[in-house]
């Protein structure tokens, strides 16, 4: 499926740092605190008063993606943005990143020219300076190693920690559209290794592809809470599906959380596609993971700030910690959320929640 | 040959987020600049008015260690040690750490915990603090991806690109241990392949398998230059050989080099090994790399501070870039240097360069 360049220049004919220099040629450094670049034994950064954020994530060929269906361009763009994703999540701007890749000699160099177009996309779509790396070989697949690192004025980081009782549960965009994009790309993938000469019926699908190949990090809601004035309790960014989120934040701020399974923002397509492969699309929303949208609490008095507006949806509040992080569904039954979706979640089983 | 732990807990027992919280049970925060660690989106640091340096390093199973001569403990110190290396090669201080990590699941948690025994060995030693990571599955083998971050007085950081016309080179320590150590243990693995009862022979060795297994990074020396009031002009770390370090030093400051063979510092046990193994001791110091000394270059001003001082040597001065990177043999004869060495350099060719 995937279109292979056509040129196909070995790596060895450039050698490790020629091959390097090539690669990181067009960047250049915008941002007033990367004082010094790719080429020495570290990166010089300046950042001055305001506290400085660090993350790191580490995909592989196999696990975290197939090159099948997933062309390299797209490939470095996701694996920049789900960096700043999450320092966007910490109320921060990312300001540099370091890529450390391993390949095989089996990929040209005009495929690593792909790959760092997506990377040179995705910095320049979010202001970001390419810092530093490592390229080096690999015996089986690729392997990529991002760590990006921005910036926050000092004290406002927003971690996983504030949620109070009371506070509503808020998330942009919506949700599990990823999850059944990539269930799309594997089944024409299937299709495709038994009859290779059909054609993908990707016809009409284009938001949940763009969900799973091209995510975007949430930079606007950043923005936009900023300027209406509201600062988040706790901010989270969803990467591994809403449930395990609201774990994580119910764990870190101590507290419980009441979620209503008719407010979770799911789009049509995604509900359409999730009902065409037999699964429950709020499961696809709970458990799917990779929609990259921000989920944050807020004090009841930012209430009527966001209640209007249409980037964002409340899903929820949060509760004392004995009541749990429980899923309210439409019936009003009660059932306790797991880091898996809720309990009776098994991948695949079509509305299974709704047996309970 | 690797004595694998007796005790086999199986990854899943654990899930991502237990292992995560059980192998960074022990970490806590030492530094001013470490304001929040692992546990969010991403680590909160903060550095006032000092330069951050920002360093990264990928470390793949079958590529850059063998696990059947590599103690896990040792890996994950080695894995540390040589990213502050390059934190200390800008004449900074390593500060913080994060390690991306990925294994199949052959691995047990025990041998995950003799690796965070290595990662926390070397941060206790060094001063860092673990803020962050992330752990996943591979297909194939135990891929390290670490990211080491620092601090420097803002404006000192000592880059590769200052070195003039005149300055003297020098280099800390001695060259070569850690790539005839390394011949050692693949001599010994090839041994016991080949006689699976026969025992490694690895006594008197010490000196050259520690340098190749768990190699220091010199902090001392950064500390020593800055109390004898010496400002390198530039300064490197060697960690894939001295030529290539010094063709670095070269091309990013727009200088020759002439190196003498003569001065080149190696230990008497890396000597007698390389003859042991008909290598050229030269060869294996100038190509060998993984070192991890500190080479620098200073203004002859600053001869008479450093001249006596046994922990380091002059082994060249710097020349007018028309000159080319050179070495004077024994003989006086003049060779330019290449990345691998020298023009005539071929692995385990002995004596190679003498032919010249």
């Amino acid at each position: 499926m995937l279109q292979q360049p056509v040129n196909k220049t070995e790596l060895e004919t450039l050698g490790e740092f020629g091959l390097i220099a090539h690669l990181t040629n067009g960047f250049l450094l915008q941002n007033e605190s990367s004082k010094k670049g790719i080429g020495d034994d570290a990166a010089v950064l300046h950042y001055g008063d305001r506290d400085v954020l660090v993350t790191t994530d580490m995909l592989l060929e196999g696990i975290h993606f197939d090159l099948a269906y997933m062309p390299l361009k797209h490939l470095g763009y996701k694996a920049a943005v789900v960096n700043f994703s999450d320092i966007y999540a910490m109320n921060g701007k990312p300001e540099q990143l370091t890529i450390a890749l391993a390949c095989s000699s089996r990929f040209p160099v005009e495929a690593l020219e792909d790959l760092y177009e997506g990377f040179a996309l995705a910095c320049k779509n979010y202001g970001v300076d390419l810092v530093g790396g490592d390229t080096t070989s690999s015996r089986s697949g690729l392997v990529l190693s991002l760590t990006a690192i921005g910036s926050v004025e000092k004290g406002k980081a927003i971690g996983r920690d504030g949620a109070k009782k009371g506070d509503l549960l808020v998330v942009s965009g919506d949700l599990g559209g990823a999850y059944v994009g990539l269930q799309l790309l594997e089944r024409e993938k299937s299709v495709f290794l038994d009859h290779p000469d059909a054609q993908p019926d990707l016809e009409g699908y284009d938001y949940i592809l763009e969900r799973q190949l091209k995510p975007e990090a949430r930079r606007d809601i950043v923005e936009l809470l900023s300027e209406m004035g509201v600062t988040p309790t706790s901010m989270i960014d969803i990467s591994d599906g809403l449930s395990s989120e609201i774990l994580h934040l119910c764990k870190n701020s101590g507290v419980g959380c009441a979620l209503y399974e008719e407010k979770i923002p799911i789009d049509p397509t995604t509900y359409n596609m999730a009902r065409d492969f037999e699964m429950d699309p709020t499961v696809c929303a709970l458990s799917g993971g990779e929609d990259y949208e921000l989920m944050f609490t807020i004090s009841q008095n930012d209430f009527e700030k966001i209640k209007n507006n249409m980037l964002v949806s409340i899903i929820g509040h949060m509760t004392d910690a004995v009541q749990g992080a429980v899923l309210i569904d439409k019936s009003g039954g009660v059932h306790p959320l797991t880091a898996q979706g809720w309990n009776s979640f098994k991948p695949n089983s079509p509305d299974q929640a709704e047996e309970h």
